[in-house]
């Protein structure tokens, strides 16, 4: 090419800028390039601790963990149950606890999912008893779906605004009499807490979390890298008036 | 209320499709409750297998076994490897795998996810045979990101249109010169295979198939209930741009 290079580089990004603004898709991904990260890693990796329990909803847990498995080099998973071991989703397929509750490291992020699993736990003093627990001692506390109910039958969540799914509401609500519920949420966001809607809200709310730690920019080099486009307004939530909701 | 029963039932129909229309989502999804099926079961239950092995991707598995395990009232799901046991992803959460190739039951639908792992099995001879053998006797064979890689490099897709994922384009391709590659493209269907793009795709995929199966409405009943946003349009991949490949 006979251009300048700076010309042609320039020329180069303004098209492929005008490519995804045109397919509707944000300006900072569009300059960046999808095989460096915007920001490089610094500082101690941080450890996210899942909570996995029978009967949990797949990707509840796995649209999550593939965000943060985006970016591994900065955030470590572990995998958090009654007992190390394998633990079965609601439909069949099982993933592993890496530890117990008992074994558990400290967290930067606990995050809890739902599933059907979560009707049996909050009649499980125990599991919740180590959920409360794990939740006061984590700065940072993420629930996916009915995942919410459980952490509102802890008390946690009392005077504090959250979410939950919405063909589970009426149950999934009762769970904390004191909570402020808001049914129209991708996710809500209220002091410590972050609380997504119904199963693959989760991964919004993840990109969040990330968009949170490492900038917006980061979470949409890692939605675009995972072939994801991210729903970043979290109130933007066609499902409430789906199930006459919002 | 004083409204005739008809015309308050046709009113609160027209206004959930009218407030759907508006979040730009799908006119006949509008019109369906999320508690029950637009379409009952009906004849014997369909087995999908999805192929795993060590360093898979997680959400290309665990995204199309969420869609499906919606509709688990009419299609079983069997996890299928080298050996059964454990199996852990490319970023460290493991699966379980239900039967060894040799055990593998008579499928309906075969499903080959990608993740780093496809690096190692693209030289892996005996695991290339047994995808051969389980895509030659599957009437639906489906690949999510650099499954289609592993695919092509069996020869089964070779004049055969199909995609992979575009952090990978350039090794996925090379896998097989005589596949149709196309690049931009969320899924390809072409025969009895159907080939979606990266990761995330594989959701996409996963209902256009339940959509074959059961019907457009059904693959939006899935997504609705699962609170996701069909992208069912198979042309539409803002990601290629990105990639500089489309």
């Amino acid at each position: 090419m006979s251009d300048h290079p700076v010309h042609s580089s320039r020329r180069a990004l303004l098209m492929a800028t005008g490519a995804l603004a045109a397919a509707g898709l944000s300006g900072p991904a569009a300059s960046q390039s999808l095989r460096e990260p915007p920001v490089p890693p610094t500082g101690p990796k941080k450890m996210l601790g899942m909570v996995v329990f029978e009967g949990f909803e797949l990707l509840d847990i796995f649209g999550p963990l593939e965000m943060f498995g985006m970016i591994n080099d900065r955030i470590s998973t572990v995998l958090i149950a009654d007992k190390a071991g394998p633990v079965t989703s609601r439909t069949g397929p099982a993933t592993i606890a890496d530890v117990s509750f008992a074994d558990a490291p400290k967290l930067d992020i606990v995050m809890i999912p739902g599933g059907s699993g979560t009707r049996r736990e909050v009649n499980n003093p125990a599991f919740l008893e180590a959920v409360k627990n794990l939740a006061e001692a984590t700065p940072q506390v993420a629930t996916v779906c009915t995942g919410s109910a459980v952490l509102a039958k802890t008390g946690l969540l009392d005077g504090v605004k959250a979410t939950s799914n919405k063909m589970a509401w009426q149950w999934a609500t009762a769970q904390g009499a004191k909570v402020i519920w808001l049914p129209k949420a991708r996710w809500v966001e209220d002091g410590k807490y972050i609380s997504s809607s119904g199963i693959s809200a989760g991964i919004d709310m993840a990109l969040a979390l990330i968009a949170k730690l490492y900038g917006k920019d980061m979470a949409h080099w890692v939605a675009n890298r995972a072939e994801y486009r991210w729903h970043d307004d979290p109130t933007d939530d066609p499902f409430a008036a789906m199930s006459g909701l919002g």
